[in-house]
C-alpha cells in the first residue's frame, strides 16, 4: 500500500527536472527491471504486483527491497499508459569522456531528439559492440523513461556520456577518423572500416550541425534506390545500417 | 471557426473503429500533408493555422477545401500532444494482392503491432525501393495516425496490403523464395538476393508465427558481435538492415 505522498514522491521523476537534479529515473517492464537488478546500477526500490513477485524468483531481490502495489497503484506512479506488471527506481551513474579505453570505436549523436530513437540507438549499438556512445548536450536525456523503454535493457550495459562536441572533437587525438552521414558522400559499402573509427548521426531533421561538420573527415550516405521519393532514412535506421556496415567490414 | 459538432465528427478519427469504418484518417505536420496533396489520394479538408496556409502557396488547394482554425481548435482535433500548424482528412483506397505486379521484391509483415515500427518501416521501405508491403490482418492499421506520422510521408507512395498471410503464401507461384529473419539462419551478408525475393519480418517479441514459419525457404539473421547482451533488434531496425543487404546485392 502507497501512501499519498509515497506516490507524489515517486511520481516527481515522471519530470525531467527531478530525474536530472537526483540523477534518478523509473524503468519499466519485466524485462529492463531484470537487466537492471542483474547490473551494477544502485536499485533503490522496486514496485510490482503480488503476481509479478510470485512468477519471478529473483535471488537479489528481498522483500524488503520490494513493494507490493494494486494494478491501481502501478497506474499513478508508472510514466506509460499501459502500465506494466513492475518497476524501479533506479539511480544513474554519471560517466565522463576520460572513462572510454582508447582504441575502441565510438558512437557520436549529435542533437538525437527523440526519446525512442536514443533509446533504440542504445539498444543497436549494444548489438553491435558499440559500448561508448557520446551525446551532444542537447541530446535527449538518457534516465527519460521513453528512452530507457526502447532501449530494451541495453541501458545497463552502454555507457552513454553527454559532453561539449566542439570541445571532444577538439581534444581527440589525431589521426583518428572521424566519420558521418551526409546526403552526399560516399556509398557506405565503399567504406572499410578501422576499429577505431569515430561514427557520427545528426539530428533527426538538421542532419550533423555546422559546428561539427568541419571535423568530419569521411562523408558516406545509405544510398536510396534511384526514383524514389523518401528524403530521409529515420535516425535510429541510418545509424543501424551504419553500425551494421562497420561490424561487418571492420578491420581485425 | 469551427463549430462543436465538426470538432466531434473530426475527432471521431482518433478512433480506430471509425478510421475503419470510413476508409479514413488524419494526417498531421507540412511533410506529410504536402505529400499528400500531391498524390492521389482523395483528400477531404485540410486544416491549418491562417501563417500556415499564407506561408505555403499550393496550387491545388483552393480555400474552399481548407478551413483556417486557431492553435486552440487545432489542439482539439489533433491527435498529437504537440499539434503542428496543419492537418488534413483523407479516404484509404484499400488495394489488393491483384493489384501487384509479378516479379517485384516484396515486403511481408507478420504481426508488426506497434505504429512507429509500422510507420518507420514504410519510411524505410520506399528509401529501398519496395513499392508494396503485404501486412497480416493483425498487424496494427496503416490509417493510425501515429503510422502514418512515422512513414514521413512514405504512405502516399508505398501501397499497403492487408491479407490472411496464410492463403498469401499458398497462392504464392513458386519457385518463388521466402526470405525470414530468425535468431539461427545464415548470416545476412552471405545472401545473394533475387529481384522477386519475398522478404518476412516478424512480430517485435515473437518474431516469425509457427504458421508462417513453414513458407520461408531461406532463414538469415543479422549477427550480433560476440558477447552481446542484447536479445534482439528493434523490429524497424531489423526490416531496415535486410532491406539495405537486399538493395546492395539484388541480382539485376
Amino acid at each position: 500500500m502507497l501512501t499519498k505522498k509515497r506516490i507524489s514522491e515517486i511520481s516527481k521523476l515522471h519530470l525531467k527536472k527531478y530525474r536530472e537534479e537526483l540523477h534518478q529515473s523509473i524503468v519499466e517492464g519485466t524485462k529492463s527491471v531484470l537487466d537492471l537488478l542483474n547490473s551494477d546500477f544502485p536499485v533503490h526500490e522496486v514496485f510490482g504486483t503480488e503476481n509479478w513477485y510470485n512468477s519471478h524468483a529473483i535471488p537479489h531481490l528481498d522483500k524488503k527491497q520490494f513493494t507490493v502495489v494494486t494494478s491501481k497503484e502501478m497506474e499513478r506512479i508508472s510514466c506509460l499508459r499501459s502500465p506494466q506488471e513492475v518497476m524501479a527506481i533506479v539511480s544513474f551513474p554519471i560517466y565522463t569522456l576520460t572513462d572510454i579505453p582508447d582504441k575502441l570505436p565510438l558512437l557520436v549523436l549529435d542533437d538525437i531528439r527523440d526519446p525512442g530513437n536514443l533509446g533504440t540507438i542504445i539498444r543497436t549499438a549494444e548489438w553491435f559492440g558499440f559500448q561508448y556512445i557520446v551525446c551532444s548536450a542537447n541530446c535527449v536525456e538518457l534516465t527519460n523513461p521513453k528512452t530507457l523503454q526502447a532501449t530494451m535493457g541495453s541501458f545497463c550495459r552502454v555507457k552513454v556520456i553527454y559532453t561539449d562536441l566542439v570541445e571532444f572533437f577538439q581534444n581527440t587525438q589525431r589521426p583518428r577518423r572521424v566519420i558521418g552521414t551526409f546526403l552526399e558522400g560516399r556509398a557506405i559499402s565503399e567504406i572499410a572500416f578501422q576499429p577505431d573509427d569515430i561514427l557520427v548521426i545528426g539530428n533527426e531533421s538538421m542532419g550533423i550541425s555546422e559546428s561539427i561538420s568541419s571535423f568530419i573527415n569521411l562523408k558516406v550516405h545509405i544510398p536510396a534506390v534511384s526514383g524514389s521519393h523518401a528524403e530521409s532514412l529515420n535516425a535510429s535506421v541510418a545509424t543501424a545500417i551504419l553500425l551494421y556496415n562497420f561490424r561487418d567490414r571492420v578491420v581485425k
